[in-house]
């Protein structure tokens, strides 16, 4: 397949850079993805898109194509606009709130370096309170599956962005499951880093002791490429830990605890249990060991994130706004975040209290297994289902994402088989701080399983390559060029 | 000198255990301890003083003398107020709010199963709030040293009762200083263990994220003793942490941090500042290499204990209390505490980010030495002056105390040699957490140094037996009955 002239353009970072040792420009690239957007034709997906001319400009400024140096090179991503990108606005999906953003943040900043071309700003949930997507005063952006059903939030526009094809790759963020919820509604792989593994230097907070900046990609390699440039230490964010270098790891049989029955929460939607217990044997299949587990200590975890103190850190973050200019801030994002105002001081350290209790009672599970495999989404909500209650769908999406950073673990959702009704399949991996490497180790072999086309119907990825197999500096070269 | 017969008895570990080695009995250990309670004839020590028939009981019930099974063998120590002792009330130091402690608490156990006898629970002041010890319903401890100063607080009792020969070692807590500053001013040890160290699981709280049961001895050895017993993870209280058995630790020239002069402030006692540039002085001649650092972050860390969002964790402690019966609390502790209303749990968020950022700005200073050496207290304060500010010379006694659980580090208290008026001089080590045995070690060589007589005159302490030079098991039992 040409990447080039396709007009679903294979935007894999394989595929690209065989292009371009081949001799194809990025101004090629550049004019598929614009072709792209066009043709998707979807406002909601980008709050700011660059200028063609500007993209093509600051590509052909790049060095000569060498894709060691420069892992990224050529490679068109878009951030969710919570994300500094120099020269362009920060809106968050506030207008009273933006401002123009002077310098990169430092996840754009090492991005752009290793030769990557951001496309746009994409629509988020205002303020990334959210998890639907449709809490924004843009336009909404079209899940990219089924328009009836919600876009999944609140990385919305960078969620669809790849699920369409436009962009190789995604910046989002996830505090309460951002990450994973809308990489499950668009069919595509949400890695949801350790906290403190990228930067949040230049990313507007929601709560910033739970914040991550997160990556969307069509597929793990594409994905973990992106994390490992992003990924560094910056003394300028408090947040930011001085973890090693992410590396990929895959025990022989690795221990898998699962939601023991009474743990499995699907609202009703019975397609989508027996879609979550057929992904559980292809599991087994693949050779794991699976150990059901009671979630309820980590249900109990995730009620304090909306229910707790927790909403004061949102508070915290847009406090000048919400005293002068409340009619500024979306009603459902007013409404979550004023909760706040009930909360005092003591309050958030009795919350802060339950939630060492609570850690210290996931940790006998934590401590047998390797990792958690939970569905990313209990169910799918449309549209109209938002229409008629705000708040309630949205929480329910986040039942198997709201504890996870509260526990300080790492995710990553990835597509499985499509379910019987043709809705995307996805399970997200879950393990404590640290361990991105196993789990993108693990959800690459349930990739390479499931087989599936990614988003709307993109080309399946390209394959992890994992450490044992890569080749060599020399070898990449010679197979581009070859 | 005869443990058992002096009217301020040793009550060393060493020299009691070489009684009990020869024959002698706890009965009279005890006969002494009680004698010396009511020679020194101070109500304000103990808020509960056991039954001495009570104390010889246990004794009896004692297994053999075994001082390898039972390291804390017939060693009386007495208990801050705020920490459960089986069958004795818990009051800290409010009779409002006090409560039958129906089992002994963590470290209390540990304590008791190595052999310690408990002889009675100490004032403090009320919820180990104060640096002072006069903030208390009860009579005020008088200092050991001299009656018109301050005892110092909030352990006032348990400093007390070690300065005055009543108890081989003491525990009090330490959450801004408590368990440091009364060392300081009765010429004593006061061990400020490492956050998590030792369980909190049976103590009142004062700050939960900040607080630590600490030990005050007359000397290294028996405080490290009663350290190492007490030490060791406790599942039920979530602030426990899993570290590592704490152990004794000496670089060959040990690179110490000291505060330069602009961070030097000892409000214009300049007795205190000869005292303390004697201590560094000797600290050279001992072989430490001594650099001079810059405190001011770690002056804004402390800016943050009370005027800052950590009140509110004094609030969330005892808000029942402030609510129902706010007479009940003694009014400078209702007047601090109750500063917490006005913080919202955005203000707490807030502090927290805050203190991020600030130890963020301390790693470059830390990450260059291996400890800290300050003042203990910059200067002196009388009960007289309290009763003229009841908060001002408070707040100044925290000046080189009050950052240090903030920021997750390690301290120990130590005398050094007497000011050129006769008060007491002391020092304290500071380190990051995990490194309380690199202060031990190096405390041990200031108090062989210094070689003075502590607290009110009592026998110098026998010296710390480093690892490489400790007897093992059988060897220790030879020289004990040799």
């Amino acid at each position: 397949m040409d990447a080039m002239t396709s007009l679903t353009p294979d935007l894999g970072i394989k595929t690209l850079h065989e292009g371009y040792a081949n001799g194809a420009s990025p101004a090629r690239m550049i004019d598929a993805v614009y072709a792209r957007i066009e043709e998707v034709g979807d406002p909601g997906i980008f709050i700011t898109l660059r200028d063609k001319a500007d993209v093509v400009a600051e590509a052909a400024a790049l060095p000569a194509f060498d894709p060691v140096a420069y892992p990224l090179w050529g490679i068109p991503f878009a951030s969710k606009d919570n994300i500094d990108v120099a020269g362009l606005p920060t809106t968050a999906a506030c207008p009273a709130f933006a401002y123009d953003a002077t310098e990169d943040a430092f996840v754009i900043a090492r991005l752009r370096a290793a030769g990557a071309l951001v496309i746009g700003k994409t629509n988020l949930d205002q303020f990334a309170t959210g998890l639907v997507g449709v809490r924004s005063p843009y336009d909404i952006p079209r899940n990219a599956i089924d328009p009836d059903i919600v876009p999944g939030g609140s990385s919305s526009g960078s969620a669809v962005a790849v699920a369409q094809g436009i962009v190789t790759f995604a910046l989002g963020t996830d505090t309460a499951g951002s990450g994973r919820v809308p990489a499950a509604l668009n069919n595509i792989v949400g890695i949801k880093p350790t906290l403190g593994l990228l930067s949040a230097s230049g990313m507007v907070p929601a709560c910033r002791t739970l914040d991550t900046i997160s990556i969307f990609a069509t597929g793990i390699a594409d994905g973990w490429q992106a994390l490992t440039v992003a990924s560094g230490h910056d003394p300028a964010d408090s947040y930011s830990r001085p973890l090693p270098a992410p590396a990929l790891d895959m025990p022989p049989v690795p221990v898998i605890g699962v939601p023991d029955a009474a743990s499995r929460e699907f609202f009703g939607d019975t397609v989508q249990e027996a879609a979550f217990a057929a992904a559980l044997d292809r599991l087994a299949a693949l050779g794991a060991q699976i150990v059901e587990v009671d979630l309820a200590p980590f249900y109990a975890v995730a009620e304090m994130l909306y229910s707790g103190a927790w909403v004061a850190e949102r508070m915290a973050a847009i406090e000048e706004l919400m005293r002068t200019n409340p009619d500024a801030v979306h009603p459902v994002t007013r409404q979550i975040v004023g909760a706040a105002d009930d909360l005092s001081a003591a309050d958030a350290f009795r919350g802060i209290y339950r939630l060492m209790d609570l850690k210290r009672a996931t940790e006998p599970t934590l401590n047998r297994i390797d990792m958690m495999s939970v569905p990313t989404i209990p169910t799918f909500y449309s549209r109209a289902d938002l229409d008629a209650d705000p708040i309630g769908p949205n929480s329910r999406l986040g039942t198997y994402t709201n504890f996870v950073n509260l526990l300080d673990m790492c995710g990553l959702a990835v597509p499985t088989a499509p379910r019987s009704d043709g809705r995307p399949g996805s399970v997200t991996l879950l393990a404590p701080a640290g361990k991105d490497g196993l789990l993108a180790s693990w959800a690459a072999a349930i990739e390479t399983d499931a087989a599936i086309s990614p988003g709307a119907g993109l080309s399946r990825p390209a394959p992890l390559v994992t450490d044992a197999t890569s080749p060599g500096p020399e070898e990449m070269l010679v197979a581009a060029v070859g």
